[in-house]
């Protein structure tokens, strides 16, 4: 097992890799920007490098820097997090050539599956159905073709991008023609690549999700699927394991998930995310490689350290797991805890946050790395922490829910929990019957 | 099921049934001291009423003004706690007369279990081995007789003590007769009842515990044994479960706690105290007839929710769980965070907490009543919080725990968890070799 690794990331994500690193006697290591000197991964983590100014660009994003910090203090392994550099082949392949264990997939797995045009090509190749929709597209003529064949509305999507980054809908023809180059142009800023595909747009759909992990010989289990339908401008606010699909159905995308996994010989924890309309046709989306903001539902339904399944198989040590080793019981669901106004289009708050109090007691959890005093850089995301909470059932678990948000105090900046406690007693919500319009159609937002 | 309970109890425990209460619907009333008017259970509660001054004999120990503020705020039933008037029959029975549901066993339970003389009685009838040792005793000659019969040391005990509380150990027939009176007094000042018992003192024994739910009809589960062996001057410092023991006498425990409870028909839940040497031969000590401090660990491994269980059982709604869906599993462990100085004697630090941020992550659950700029009140005892950890194993859950201490951050007060830290790094611990000498023996304190 490895002595020490560093972890490039920041945030709740940085101190979740330490807390794991921790338990399993791993020295950790993390880089910061100078905006998160005060962070509290910096303070608990046993070394930190600081690797350069606020602007990612700069520091989370430094790829010199970050493997200097590395050989500097002679970490064995890398863990990147999610976001920054956690998709970036070229970055694992530079660990690679530097004597460093990325701690996540191959870069060959990244090429398969990171991009959304080679994923779509290997969920054909697996017959896993994706939705209807074309490889990168060169030119605006290829997209207005594409799109005459396929129906509009359609959507253009970064090939490199994730996260629900990078999208852009799009209803005519002319909207196509002005906007083609614009999000190519949008590709290469955000994800250093210009590369653009074309799907169909459905409008109403729920987002599912499979959570695997793979030994990279080809041996892949599942952890279960989650349910991240609440969403506001294509990020997630709230997700869930498990999902209310009928159990058939839920079989059948879990299976999907697995052999589309399996087929690369997929390495360490990864997510494939599927659209599903109001008639049960599922479609492949694309492959996260990498850790997930909401892992930790699944941690809750498993009882499994996904983090450390990550750090054992890149360490060599294999995937101990077999499928029927992995039980779930009981439903977990997190509320995604931002500094946002969701009354003024969710527009970030940063600032100092005065005081703050987490919610605690049985089934309740907390991710988190914020502190009473602590100041939210304007740099980055707006995620404050994540409230996650476990019970018997789907019913149960709202109401613990409900009962966890109103123990939590956060003083200084608007946060998105008076919108969440709104939510756990929305009628549509508790029956389950949420699509990724929700906020819009449900909440009149 | 109620619509409303009062909790006639203070800090984390009032907090712990609050929670429960809010998930399942029902409106909750606190009871306060003056001391208490800015704690946690009291901003949290729906109402809350203040019951008199500090000194518990005003408040929390004031009957008429308890069942005053139930009857005035329409609770149907109350919820004790423990400690205060939890196992207090006198308390159980004013209830019932005026129409108030006690959440916790019949004064006729308690008749039977609560005192020691009367458990010890009840445990050899059940056919539970209890420690050698006697009835109430009348006079000093009494006492001398008997503790010629059993050998000294003994333990000189108050029959309606509990928690560890009004014990006294006496070495030779000299301490025994000038003690014995003293003893007597101390048993009436603390406990209204000046009745004691004499029991052989074991010098080296293991505390080991079942937690048991009964329906009142006969129906009794089991939720597992926990150690408790951990323990300053008679009062649990770390707790875990399961024990260490071997599966054969773990089963045995588990047998004669689930039989002796089933002879009274056990209503509610509750705790069958045992002590056990080198050897593996278990004696009964006492019965706690209420929910205790160190039931979170219990919780972890079962994903029970043991005061839930408990209302649901006061409410009639009776006990669904048969003993084969109760499924254990990993292991807990549990700290009590106590605003003392272990240097000093354990000497209570009372005062204000400047700052406080507690752990967080996967399997830790923390329960605490107190938030940053609390002040401790001196009146009460020293308990201000309780950090929990869940892991497959209790290596694991052991590592799980020092990350989580480490995490920990309670500025002002002393605190007992730099002494936890070391006790997780002790060799003797770590290999679940722990009596309740462990302090002196193997931490020189």
């Amino acid at each position: 097992m490895f002595k020490k690794i560093l972890i490039a990331n920041r945030g709740e994500i940085a101190l979740r890799v330490i807390r794991t690193a921790r338990e399993m006697g791993i020295q950790t290591v993390v880089v910061y920007s100078t905006a998160d000197e005060k962070s509290l991964p910096v303070l608990l983590a046993d070394e930190s490098v600081c690797v350069g100014p606020p602007t990612s660009n700069q520091s989370y994003l430094n790829i010199p820097n970050i493997l200097s910090a590395a050989l500097m203090t002679g970490a064995e392994a890398i863990h990147p997090g999610y976001g920054f550099l956690s998709e970036n082949p070229e970055f694992a392949r530079m660990c690679r050539e530097h004597g460093i264990v990325f701690i996540g997939p191959t870069p060959e797995n990244m090429d398969d599956l990171g991009s959304k045009a080679n994923g779509r090509a290997v969920a054909a190749a697996a017959n896993v159905p994706v939705v209807p929709g074309t490889g990168i597209l060169d030119t605006v003529e290829d997209a207005l073709a594409a799109a005459k064949q396929i129906g509009y509305p359609v959507l253009l999507k970064a090939s490199a991008g994730g996260g629900g980054r990078g999208q852009k809908v799009i209803h005519t023809q002319d909207e196509l023609a002005k906007g083609f180059a614009q999000a190519q142009e949008e590709a290469r800023l955000y994800f250093s690549d210009p590369a653009v595909i074309m799907e169909k747009f459905l409008t109403e759909f729920r987002h599912v999700e499979v959570q695997v992990v793979g030994d990279g010989k080809g041996h892949v289990i599942h952890v279960g699927e989650r349910d991240c339908s609440i969403q506001r401008r294509n990020q997630k606010l709230i997700e869930e394991a498990p999902s209310t699909l009928p159990e058939s159905l839920r079989q059948e995308l879990l299976d999907a998930g697995v052999r589309l996994a399996s087929s690369i010989n997929y390495t360490g924890a990864g997510t494939l995310e599927f659209i599903m309309d109001r008639d049960g046709n599922y479609y492949f989306m694309e492959m996260n490689t990498r850790i997930q903001v909401e892992h930790c539902v699944s941690e809750m339904i498993s009882q499994l350290d996904l983090v450390r399944l990550q750090i054992e198989v890149a360490a060599g040590e294999g995937l101990k797991l077999r499928q029927e080793d992995v039980k779930l019981h009981g439903h977990a669901i997190e509320c995604r805890l931002n500094a946002e106004d969701p009354d003024k289009d969710f527009r970030p708050a940063a600032g100092k946050i005065d005081e703050v109090h987490f919610a605690g007691g049985p089934g309740v959890r907390v991710d988190t790395h914020v502190y009473s005093g602590y100041s939210i850089p304007p740099h980055y995301d707006s995620l404050i922490g994540k409230l996650i909470v476990w019970d018997e059932n789907r019913d149960r678990a709202i109401e613990r829910m409900k009962r966890a948000l109103s123990e939590t105090v956060i003083q200084g900046p608007k946060t998105t929990i008076p919108l969440y406690i709104k939510i756990m007693d929305n009628p549509f919500y508790r029956r389950g019957a949420v699509m990724t319009n929700f906020l819009k159609t449900r909440m009149d937002m």
